[in-house]
């Protein structure tokens, strides 16, 4: 006969230890972010009273996970992402908030060096896809014109794949620019293709298990920052897409979906002469104050 | 103003978003485990207020750790240990069962290929330190003798060193053996020291952070098995080691204390010369049957 007590007794005691070894941390922050950490992590397992072949099976999928990330593949990410922690961390710290544009989650194709480019330039470099012109303001939710705003753009090509994905190291439809004086900002790239985050490893073996898909909804990635705003992470997305409602990483918002409309050959808005078909998608941008809710 | 219900409203609803897009999985098992460790994940998330650059410090932590994990270097599972993890797993998968041996954490140092060798031989291999006699019996909590019990041994060298952190490739002071008719088994190594876990990495600075060690008290690991019992995972900690109170893995428990008791050069009682001194442990290996606690 099993205590069932006494065995509840002896594995509380075990976290009660842990939690304790952390007394000693120099930063309070530190302490209670790790100490919450070993409760609800102890409390997981003793919930599920996982076994020790499902601790090895943990240790392998971690394992594999690391060995299959590097500078362009992101598989901790992405597992944040699935498990819906990373639009959990969005929520938590880029609440909704009045007028100001929703955020989503941040995703694993950024990359830190994309080239700064003028207003109105086309980022496309080469990718293959439709051309689309996306223009928009940024504002303050008082409908003040930011200027000089830092807007950073990436998105995929009509294949879904990123730049970073193609292993030749050419940076392509990526780039961040300046809001103009009146707020106002543009630039040409190719319309994006609904994708599947990539799925050969780990993270790709998870969603297979759950019987989840892997697609992410056709979207153009921002991320605008000024000074005395808080920045803003999001997407927008192409209005339509079948996936819109299958998210694989939980990341639509109903005011992130936007038109994407398409026009025939001919003179866009801003000169440029098209031989063939293109699109074109607004996003009005509105920054939230720094340091708060309004 | 943030309005507080409606936020936690939301926080609430990504979690149950995500607990409902396993509803699908196969396999009911895998869906309980992925749906307890959602739950209790994006508690932590809430109940701390996980900051972006906190999410972004846990993305760089597994990273790095998935990085430094080789072969030889298994940084998750001693994540696990200083999260207490592991001994949670033990203490859910193993409690204590009458007068069977206790259990206490696997480690990151055994390997599958150890050399099979006979009862009675040296395993030392030239690693450096006190020759050290270990013998005893393998026994069911009856006291019935069990015989051919497979026995896994590893442990460190005089320096708390494995052969495995030596990088020559070469295995050392770890091999397996069965036990004789009669239960009894007994192997020549060197005795252990202390050690640190690798700390180099990711988990060292964790432990910094914390004002915590990475010491571990001496101690030799072992894996018992036979048919119709439960396997033992267990060490042997070196009776009045520093560090038995203070273990960066929360493993020792009292009973698994043994005296390491030295003698001078001489006969030891298995036939062998000494020209030096010479250690004698012994450890009585009681095994739990098979499929529940009796
Ligand atoms: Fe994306
Ligand atoms: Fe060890």
């Amino acid at each position: 006969m099993i205590d069932q007590q006494l065995q509840s007794a002896r594995e509380h005691e075990v976290t009660d230890t842990v939690v304790a070894s952390f007394g000693g941390a120099g930063d309070a922050r530190f302490k209670e972010v790790m100490t919450s950490l070993v409760r609800h992590l102890h409390g997981f397992a003793r919930e599920v009273r996982l076994t020790t072949a499902e601790w090895d099976a943990a240790i392998a999928f971690l394992t594999r996970a690391g060995h299959i990330t590097d500078d362009h593949r992101q598989e901790f990410i992405l597992l944040s992402d699935v498990l819906g922690l990373s639009m959990l961390t969005v929520a938590i710290n880029a609440p909704a908030d009045g007028d100001a544009s929703e955020s989503t989650v941040f995703g694993p194709f950024f990359v830190e060096d994309a080239p700064e480019v003028q207003v109105g330039a086309d980022i496309s470099g080469g990718l293959t896809g439709l051309p689309c012109w996306i223009h928009g303001t940024v504002t303050a939710t008082d409908g003040t014109p930011i200027p000089d705003a830092r807007i950073e753009v990436w998105a995929a090509d009509d294949a879904g794949f990123y730049d970073v994905q193609y292993d030749d190291g050419k940076l392509r439809g990526r780039a961040h620019f300046a809001s103009a004086a009146d707020g106002r900002w543009d630039f040409w790239t190719v319309q994006p293709a609904a994708y599947p985050i990539p799925h050969d490893g780990p993270v790709g073996d998870l969603l297979t298990a759950a019987g989840r898909g892997p697609m992410r909804p056709a979207h153009v990635h921002f991320m605008v920052s000024a000074p005395g705003y808080r920045t803003l992470i999001t997407h927008i997305f192409v209005k339509g897409d079948e996936w819109l409602d299958d998210d694989a990483v939980f990341g639509v918002k109903d005011s992130l979906i936007v038109p994407f409309v398409e026009h025939g050959a001919g003179t866009a808005p801003d000169g440029r002469q098209l031989d063939g078909s293109w699109s074109e998608a607004e996003f009005s941008i509105v920054l939230a104050p720094a340091g708060g809710q309004s």
